[in-house]
């Protein structure tokens, strides 16, 4: 007989009753009920029931174990009774009746228990990780992070692709970020770098002629600490291909990408439709260049309606060069209940608040005189009017013979009235909220907040707020996955100096190639997209600029030199140069991808041995102090504090 | 039509005669007919004759083509003419009639040669490794390499392991090398250490309670340059497993290995049969712990036959302890010639010279007179003699009649004489020569070499030697992969300070457990092993200890007591407390494995991107100088060379 199993833990079934066989594994829980045992075993593949009476030979053992102790168990499948049977576990049809245990591994009592679901502090439960990562979410994430990448492998290859490996120790790789540095024993003063993607390496392959690369890459920064990222390293699928645009690059990724998350994402709805949305568009309609498309709310800018108009604040505003007012639209948020929240939600941002108008209604409509000539009585005429409203205009002697509110005109189809409510509404006054309203397409019982001022300014901030309403207002479906990719990046913005800079990664190809550069810079869009999905950035690529003669122009249009190019990024120019194909590709975060299909929001979840906020390993003691011998063959001194 | 190709440079056929194509690819060679050009066009896929007339359109552009431009070429698929079809080329059947051309990258003059075998400096190699890359066998060999991995994965997750990443940024890990650091920016003064082997880790996934774990691990070793090795890091497939002894480690393991070299060993036979070597018979047969066992030399001890023999050094040698007298037997090795050849490899290994006996056919016996109750003469009676031998002995009287010289004795069957040659056969005597002659089974035309000396001193040169011999003597059945289990490995070894101290992985379960090492520690074996494999340590392993008791029992043995214990690997120890499972592995070293299926004896062959052997990146301008700021944000300062 094999020395500890003869079964997992998960395997055996009615069809074993009467075998006699061996378990090994970790005692869950012991419950004692009346001189009977109840052991739960549990290994990788399940849990076992394993009882024991006082016949036992084994019982007096069992009777002392301490939960999460190692033992083998040897014993006779019996079938349960039929009221005892579990369906819910695959085990749950039979018990084993313990004859013979050992103990494998003892424990000592625990800090942190992995039977039950008790919240512990995360401090804890990096530095007992080993037991932390037995407890059920855990594991089963863990599962899904391996499982994840496994089937990102098989589908790259599957669409003829091939893994490389890039080298990790290696020079600085001009990512923006800030890298780290690994000091050389054999060239003491000089310094590696790990690399912070292998963005260089990735294009060198292109570049030696191997077609299409991928990778299951690691990639560090050094970057400080922020609770959605690790703060060392992280996973990226690395793709690059030769010989395409960048449809061909989104005709490659979306089957691989729309698999994955049909596969893994747990019966949630994948959308097939990715469409492909410009970044300005993006960041006018929702905020970000990584929206939610789960949530419907599309802000639209309505400047026209406040320039000049009777709420001063706007414009005021309106008249400084390069301000708009965006409204965000919140279906079903017309309460002030909900726009005081809102507001609320405005100043934790650091604003002053949120504008708003919401439209109540109202049982009674206002009559009032108004000039037959008012466009929006003109516009009344046109309208279909139900009979309700068309008894009201009957009785008050005909469309040409009365006078109706503006509110009136604003009436909906039942004959009750729409009343704009807030500051706003009633400082703009009627036709310019009903031309708001009209424009947004809202009614009865919607809102609309608005934000003003030059787009980089609030537009982040409308952004989460587009979020805040749309989850508020459950408008958001969490049962689904909605993609877009988002197209043309700007290549350059110019800096709070005044400098023009790359606004994104400086290896992307302008779109126009050398001629755009001739032009304006902030004009010249780049061959650069993201990939979006439920508002997070899963991917990020480019197609490349492959010619040296573009690239110098487009540093030079940045303020760099070609000496400088030369120097930082020297091996891949020099590459260029001898042949180099038309490129490009992008990289998908691993661990965001497995956040999503996880369903949580921290990344320590799904990282098997991850660092705590503060970049440290609590398990293993790391970052720790040197020994004077490494840092003499290092040739390097720790200086003081106050240094 | 697609901006770059409808169709690869590999996957045009007879079937696409008349199709009008798009192309794009290297330039590898241009070769002008006579006013008709002919270009070799290259991509990742294969290669594809384009040609060109005056009348082509593109005639002009492409004539002026270099190598290893890359460009696109639009054209007219032709069949070619019956007698210039190359059937060793996929594309063979067919040309590329060019109606228009495009340059995509151009190339200046080449600093290294795609087209043709010729050899380059390495330096140049590498400085250039983009182009270096394109070279066919290069190519090859990388993409051999990822298939090997990618196949090593499957194989590993379809017998139940699943693949998980542990962290790259961590604390030093106790493999016995210098670990590379990381100095931490949040935490002045202290380091991080990239993972000499995911060892620790992977035991903590075992308490974890994840069952089959493995790992295609990027491992980082600062270690001194040699030949073939990696200077920086190496992968290696990583093995973990609960619930196990060695020998269901085996199990796993060997189908995974075989199954690969049998994939891809490019039809070399693969021996199934695995024997288990204990770690003292091989280094006695073979001189080394990773025999090459296609040699079927085996080592054997011949010190009885010199003890206190007419060969004074050796007998000399012999009186002292702990030493003895090992001979390498070469078959068909019987030769004056050869015998110098081998002293002459012996002196280059920095020995005096290597003893030798080799046996020669004499074809007149000498006769001579010999006690009667002489064993050999005893034996030789035993013996069944052939017709022509009865013939003489009975002309001379019979067996008793007569006395035979001990080289009569060792007379071969077709009646001609032995004859054992050499100053040591001379000094030995000729019973003693043939008591050594029928030990180790050898005959007319071999020879034997002889070492002696503590074992310890020679055994590596003698492994060398077994080497020499059988790749000299046509001895090795370079056709084939042949694999062993070497097992048994010693605990502990006695240091040349006299201190007892680990021999290999102080991890290592020791045989017999905490009793075993209440004994004498240098008899104590550990449950560690190797795979070897033509003469490569492919694989090393072991049951681990997971018994905190007895771990730190056997690092009381070698001198380290509880607290460095708990301070070195601290992060382990801990773990075992709290249920730890039995648990080995091993881990296969990936390059390796691929140089012996690409047949390369250089491991800068099968990876991409190698350092060279200053561990410098030559291409990318590895390492360098860092920036003021960088060490400023790290406190730390480098230290003028003098100091």
């Amino acid at each position: 007989m094999n020395a500890y199993r003869t079964h997992t833990c998960g395997q055996l079934t009615a069809a074993d009753a009467g075998e006699t066989v061996r378990l090994s594994g970790w005692v869950h829980r012991v419950r004692d009920h009346g001189g009977v045992l109840f052991i739960d075993l549990r290994d990788h593949y399940g849990m076992t029931q394993v009882i024991a009476d006082s016949d036992s030979p084994a019982f007096a053992a069992l009777e002392k174990l301490r939960a999460e102790t190692v033992v083998r168990i040897d014993g006779r499948v019996k079938l349960r009774d039929a009221a005892l049977v579990n369906p819910k576990l695959p085990t749950g049809e039979i018990e084993v009746y313990a004859t013979d245990m050992a103990v494998l591994g003892p424990s000592d009592d625990l800090p942190l228990p992995v039977f039950g679901d008790q919240d512990y502090p995360e401090e804890t439960r990096l530095a007992y990780r080993f037991l932390d990562l037995r407890r059920e979410s855990l594991h089963a994430n863990i599962m899904l992070r391996s499982r994840v990448i496994k089937w990102l492998r098989d589908a790259m290859w599957d669409a003829g692709f091939t893994e490389f490996q890039t080298p990790i120790i290696t020079a600085s790789s001009p990512e923006g970020a800030r890298d780290f540095l690994v000091p050389s024993r054999l060239h003491p003063g000089k310094f590696y770098a790990l690399p912070q993607a292998p963005q260089q390496f990735k294009q060198l392959i292109m570049v030696a002629g191997f077609d299409r690369y991928f990778q299951i890459a690691p990639c560090f920064r050094d970057e400080d600490p922020r609770a959605d990222r690790s703060p060392t390293d992280f996973y990226q699928l690395d793709i690059e291909m030769s010989f395409v645009e960048q449809k061909d690059v989104f005709a490659a990724v979306q089957p691989v990408i729309q698999g994955l998350f049909e596969t893994f994402g747990g019966g949630r709805r994948v959308d097939a439709d990715w469409p492909l949305i410009p970044y300005s568009e993006s960041l006018r309609k929702y905020g970000t260049d990584k929206p939610d498309l789960r949530n419907p709310i599309e802000m639209q800018d309505v400047s026209e309606h406040f320039r000049g108009s009777g709420f001063g604040i706007f414009a005021k505003l309106l008249e400084q060069d390069g301000t708009e007012i965006r409204a965000i639209p919140a279906p079903t948020g017309g309460s002030r209940k909900f726009a005081d929240r809102m507001n609320a939600f405005a100043q934790q941002q650091g604003l002053p608040g949120m504008g708003y108008i919401f439209w109540r209604r109202k049982e009674l409509p206002q009559v009032a005189r108004h000039n037959r000539d008012h466009p929006l009585f003109i516009e009344a005429e046109r309208r279909v009017l139900n009979e309700e409203l068309a008894r009201q205009i009957k009785e008050r002697g005909g469309p040409r013979a009365a006078w109706y509110s503006v509110d009136f005109m604003a009436d909906q189809p039942d004959g009750s009235h729409l009343e704009a409510a807030g500051p706003i509404a009633k400082a703009l006054g009627p036709e310019k909220t009903e031309a708001i309203r009209t424009q947004l397409g809202l009614g009865e019982g919607d809102a609309v907040f608005f934000l003003g001022g030059k787009p980089a300014d609030f537009e982040a901030v409308a952004g989460r707020a587009r979020t805040e309403i749309g989850r508020d207002l459950g408008l958001i479906d969490e049962n689904q996955f909605k993609f877009a990719w988002i197209v043309d990046f700007p290549m350059y913005e110019r800096g709070d100096d005044g400098k023009i800079d790359f606004s994104h990664n400086p290896f992307s190809m302008p779109q126009g190639g050398l001629e755009a550069l001739n032009g304006d810079p902030l004009k010249v869009h780049a061959w650069q997209y993201d990939l979006a999905c439920n508002g997070y950035e899963l991917i990020s690529g480019g197609i490349r600029n492959h010619t040296p003669e573009i690239m110098f122009k487009a540093f030079e249009l940045a303020g760099y030199g070609r000496d400088e190019v030369e120097k930082r990024f020297g091996g891949m120019v020099k590459a260029f140069r001898y042949g180099a194909p038309p490129h490009g590709g992008c990289a998908a975060g691993i661990d965001r991808i497995v956040m999503l299909l996880a369903d949580e929001q921290n990344i320590r979840e799904v990282i098997m041995f991850p660092m705590n906020q503060r970049a440290e390993d609590l398990m293993m003691g790391a970052p720790s102090e040197p020994t004077n011998e490494q840092l003499r063959e290092l040739r390097l001194r720790v200086l003081p504090k106050d240094a």
